[in-house]
């Protein structure tokens, strides 16, 4: 995640969205982590939709620059648990881009409300808590208090595109 | 779907319910299809529920008078994308017609807030977005922009009764 | 269930949240059905949140005393539908648990609004729905018409630590 990152210098204008004016971004960017382009939906459907003061994300892929590239495959197989926490944080940030680019900033975000899970697995994989964790500790981390929410975690055999992962986001907006 | 439906006679009273004065109704009509009757659960519980400003409808099954038909089995085996595609819109029919039976009319309906769809497939079957696409496609044809909504698709190896999809929705109601 | 149980004698002071005063509560007495320990979570997240009215509860596995038992497999081979049934039970009882923790009293409850389950299954397996009935009809038992709610349920291969079902609640509360 960290190759072609450029730290925003610190002459830029501090503007409300920015990095050094937004404590979620300026998190990520002292873990040297950018959020991703938004990714794009794969059909006729919105990435995120407010309701009230609620911002419902639809399932994400750990989709990077448009592609699954090495998370394809089932957990016990292809995927360590190591590299679907990997995935579940894509995920997650693919889930902010797409509430920033909502939202105009990530403080807006009032704290996340709910995740569900799907988690690939061969017959027999039940770790699939252990790597979801990859996107709950990440949302703690980044939140804090706010970032605590409630889950459920599933396994299934397939996942469109043949996807590791996919995480679907509640949020409470302010 | 065509079979046995008669088109409304041009006499008929116009009532706020009639495919005259019913936008999404007369689309349907003009489409040559026909709410289906309203599906009976399979267990103890409500097909729909209104909450606030919310009507949740519970997981629909592409069944039609009762019965799931050819819709039985997996894709990448018993079933097509093509095949998968019409028992989404079958599912959605479905859930229309319990929204109609609920609230009146199909105007009350706001919005669609959120689909999620579960597709039944053999091992390595991944074209589960496409399936989907049936449901969401349909749904924005009827409904518009206020047709557009989030979504989250997930493939499962079975599903109840043996149905090849299963879909729940969320509607914003006036 | 049932072993270790001890009712609650007479002379209790009566308390909003005891069973003498409790309807939900005294209905559990009465099937001499006892409120587990509520569960730990197995992650980085909440069992509930409380958003406005609404309580939502992380998926639920059929745990007694931080453990499975015998509710680990899949039904069609390790697991019956009775066993199923049971299991879905549990992770009711846990879920009651958990809100009346989160309340004080389960009289809080306003109702049920809906419950999503994940039932494990031998490829083939295709009565998810009569398991499930175990979670349905227990709320309608307990909470009367407030009991009644929508539902989603599907089958799946693995669920984390390899319980035989899973379960997610949302209720509204007073």
């Amino acid at each position: 995640m960290k190759q072609g990152f450029t730290a925003p210098t610190g002459s830029k204008t501090v503007r409300p969205s920015g990095p050094t004016s937004d404590s979620i971004e300026r998190k990520l960017w002292e873990k040297l982590i950018k959020l991703p382009l938004i990714p794009t939906p794969k059909g006729n459907y919105l990435p995120v939709l407010k309701h009230d003061k609620t911002l419902y994300v639809s399932g994400q892929l750990p989709l990077k620059d448009g592609s699954l590239g090495s998370f394809v495959g089932r957990h016990g197989r292809e995927i360590s648990v190591d590299g679907g926490q990997r995935a579940a944080q894509i995920c997650t940030l693919n889930a902010l881009a797409l509430a920033k680019n909502e939202l105009g900033s990530l403080e807006k975000i009032k704290r996340v409300i709910k995740v569900t899970g799907y988690v690939s697995g061969m017959p027999g994989f039940t770790d699939h808590s252990l790597v979801m964790n990859g996107a709950s500790d990440f949302l703690v981390e980044l939140f804090g208090e706010a970032g605590k929410h409630v889950r459920t975690v599933v396994g299934v055999t397939d996942l469109p595109f043949g996807s590791c992962i996919e995480i679907e986001y509640i949020f409470e907006i302010k």
